[in-house]
């Protein structure tokens, strides 16, 4: 068995450590699940999670969560989980810290690739 | 597929909702997991969770987890993962808030059951 962690997590002052928005970064593990914490603003693309729900925590700001048929808005210490397989496009006005809640190996943009796909995996 | 759910989730309101102190209630779901907002103050009993991490979230307060040997403070905004299998007692001096994330069907009290034990799968 592995010592004895006894060290609890500050989320806002790991979420202080973050280099750049866009870019979550593993800050603890629960069986096969990550919490990441991550710095948005503005618009991410259009993408969805195809075999898993996806839990998003606002810890400083407002988010909202465009679908294709709707929106979700939340503000700080606000909690909303984006169903498996629901396309879904975050978005920002102002910087906003969340705390994202999901299967190891998720990648941010889902299936669909390209420049905005960040590294996965990388803990803080 | 059921409909959108476009509603957020304030933690603290849903807290406020609570009747009583140490009666876990579900919040969300993700996959198999549940989000559960609970209020303590005291001790609880020594148990474990055989087959699962649990994480404790303080939304608002101060907790104790006490491990047979060490422990671990968590403040507001923090966060901590008591590992599969590990034995821990929750202590609060004064009335502490939190979110509990762990897979649906975990016991508050592991497998000690007793007079402790909650209610389980109750939503709020």
């Amino acid at each position: 068995m592995n010592p004895l962690n006894t060290q609890s997590i500050n989320l806002l002052h790991k979420v202080s450590l973050l280099n750049e928005q866009w870019s979550p970064r593993v800050v603890a593990e629960m069986n096969d699940y990550q919490f990441k914490v991550v710095r948005i603003q503005g618009e991410f693309i259009w993408h969805c999670h195809a075999e898993t729900d996806e839990t998003f925590l606002v810890l400083d700001g407002n988010l909202r969560i465009d679908f294709r048929d709707g929106h979700v808005l939340l503000g700080t210490g606000e909690l909303y989980v984006v169903a498996k397989g629901v396309e879904h496009k975050p978005y920002a006005e102002h910087e906003v810290k969340l705390l994202l809640i999901e299967p190891r190996g998720v990648l941010n943009t889902g299936h669909e690739g390209g420049e905005r796909t960040a590294q996965n995996d990388v803990w803080i």
